[in-house]
């Protein structure tokens, strides 16, 4: 994706916006390599991951393009294990690269935006109340209104399963069960009846995939497993109205399962209303252990991820922030162009994004050039305003104008306008 | 390079200093593929950026890292010419990859921040100037007092060659006379001389190199190219000036020729003083056409580059940010942790950053977590706090507490910190 100037104004608004939350959330930045030795990436990943890395030899190395923020984030952890302090919360905000073949929606370069939290030994199931609000927080500031966090608890499943004696299908049931808000109920069951599930196993299964609000509470299982994965949830339920998400932004959701191993607890999708569509925009959940591979030390973790590019592919449009290249094009009236330096300066020093226009062009072309790049204002010099020190400045959309003003004057104008 | 957090804070500072800079100068943002075909990315290089360049296959199709931005720039302004404003203004910061063995200070994957502005077919001469004024306004707010940024026109140096009769061999003399700072001006008369240029030809050449302040104004030269050469930096000073770059922060010198051929009038290197052995922190110069080879159209531009990751690595323990990961550490003084959620969003709500520690711990691990993370503020949440809806606010630099004060009442405390 390579956006035209405008568009990409609006691109990194959405990009600092969910930055900015993320910080006031206390997580911490991390900057880790895009290029890394292919021995630390594809440690874990395997089958149609490894399948869709970018690898390649340079010399004698072997080094491939990451494909996620996890790993990296896993690897960094392990290396710097003694000098963190846990829980450790950290924020990043890169690209990520997977060799599908392009589509519409889809691109080979992509941008995610991650949080984690990782605990030490042990991470407060409260944490994983925290994943919802600063979701919340992040859609609500990007002007999203009807957005829902789908949640649930991978351990209701688990232990239903076990309970049914089922344990040996979990993963099978688990990425069939997955596909219901996809092909629907029905052709779940059908799924599920291939896999070798009778009606008796499949119904109740499907009535548990069905709950939401408080009546997963009331489900009847004796499994210590489901107990633990309800208690949970209702923990996490409990946490998030403290931390204040509103009722009508979160579900309880047991449909979704997600099809990843990794999660062995909480998890969550995020649904923006009318564009379903285009799947959940935000996700995640806890793991108990996020770096196996690197270190001995248990590393329980939760976290979530927003696919930025697709969001801003599918939904920029709908964010309701303006692009525009700078507050202020100066311009000279005639040849003297130099004089609009010093004018320039001067906004600037002042905190205004200034543009200085240095071609030798009609007047008419000047304006042209502000209205395409939705500069607001012009600042004129002519021969008056040299003699006197003045600037003449106009606003460009309500087209008022005015004569023989102040650099500060007109400053003021500039930052008063809404 | 990968940053342990508090020093990835800063990176980001220096970062977002050097962003925040470039759109006030009112340059647009633009993103590009770090990955792309190899046939778009090696139009133009070759011998030894080619051997540089991470190139590989990933089934049938020829992939590169970029390894600068300005290739990336080109193909850009040629493929949306029709679409783009000319003055065309783009800042891009990102990381580019370059395949040198990694040494200190070196990095195979390393940001750069770099301004161009690209002309239609002409491009006013003042353009070159305003370069310097955003180097003067980025070093400045990075915190660096003493820094020079170095000038000159190559089209002195090739004019002076070409009254001399030395047209064919400009380039091998260029890359000689670029080693002046490095190895002075014996060894590079020593050089000249290999090159076959006699002792007559070599003393003026290096009286011209020698040049600084006005004095490249009254060098005897009639050829047309020189004296083109000189007016284009007498225009470039004194626009610098009515920008208000300080005199102090630059200086005229005619040793700076860069190697590249690329470049073809006003050239830059920026020097901080006590650091000269690290070489020039910004560079950049004139080149007469970006996109030959993608476009017919004669696009001239100007710009400058900051290698950011090397400039934080030398220097970045020099600025004068502070790392913090939050402004207040919630917590609870008991068991109750779950009473810490409410505070901490309504912190968030006020625009502070706010991180809860959600675990079950000592208090006494509480403040050692904020110490470590550099966070100045510690709100604790006790029974008393439960009961009556206040919090305790702790200081944690001078120690000073306040008790039984409301949420409202902390966060005006937090925001009036120094």
């Amino acid at each position: 994706m390579e956006l035209l100037p405008d568009r990409q104004i609006l691109f990194n608004r959405m990009r600092d916006t969910i930055c900015g939350v993320y910080e006031r959330f206390g997580f911490l930045p991390l900057d880790t390599p895009i290029l890394e030795y292919s021995s630390v990436l594809l440690a874990k990943a395997g089958g149609e991951t490894e399948k869709q890395i970018y690898r390649f030899t340079k010399g004698d190395t072997d080094m491939s393009l990451r494909f996620d923020l996890t790993v990296p984030l896993a690897k960094y952890v392990a290396k710097n294990y003694h000098t963190l302090a846990f829980p450790f919360r950290r924020y990043q905000i890169g690209k990520v690269y997977r060799g599908e073949r392009p589509q519409k929606g889809r691109f080979r370069e992509f941008y995610q935006c991650d949080i984690d939290v990782v605990g030490d030994g042990q991470l407060s199931v409260l944490t994983d109340a925290e994943m919802p609000a600063v979701i919340y927080t992040v859609f609500k500031e990007l002007g999203f209104e009807n957005f829902t966090v789908h949640i649930a608890n991978r351990k209701i499943i688990k232990g239903y399963l076990q309970e049914a004696g089922l344990t040996d299908k979990t993963a099978e049931i688990s990425v069939v069960l997955d596909k219901i808000k996809k092909i629907g109920a029905e052709k779940v069951a059908a799924e599920l009846a291939v896999l070798g599930l009778s009606q008796a196993q499949i119904k109740p299964l499907l009535q548990l995939t069905a709950l939401t609000g408080a009546d997963f509470a009331r489900f009847s299982c004796v499994d210590e497993t489901f107990k633990t994965g309800v208690a949970e949830l209702q923990t996490v339920i409990d946490g998030m109205k403290r931390f204040g998400v509103p009722e009508k932004n979160f579900t309880v959701d047991l449909s979704i399962v997600r099809g990843l191993d990794y999660y062995t607890g909480t998890v969550y999708e995020t649904f923006l209303a009318g564009h379903e569509n285009i799947g959940s925009v935000c996700s995640g959940g806890r793991y108990d252990n996020l770096a196996g591979y690197y270190t001995d030390k248990p590393l329980p973790g939760v976290g979530i991820s927003i696919g930025l590019t697709r969001l801003f592919d599918k939904l920029g449009s709908e964010t309701s922030a303006i692009a525009r290249a700078a507050q202020v094009l100066v311009v000279s009236a005639d040849g003297a162009i130099e004089a609009c330096l010093p004018v320039a300066a001067s906004f600037r020093a002042a905190g205004i994004s200034a543009s200085a226009y240095l071609e030798d062009a009609k007047l008419k072309n000047k304006f042209k050039y502000a209205d395409r790049l939705g500069i607001p204002f012009m600042a004129i010099i002519g021969e008056t305003e040299r003699k006197n020190g003045t600037v003449t400045l106009k606003n460009l959309a309500s087209g008022e104008q005015f004569e023989g003003i102040t650099e500060n004057q007109a400053a003021i104008k500039i930052k008063d306008a809404p």
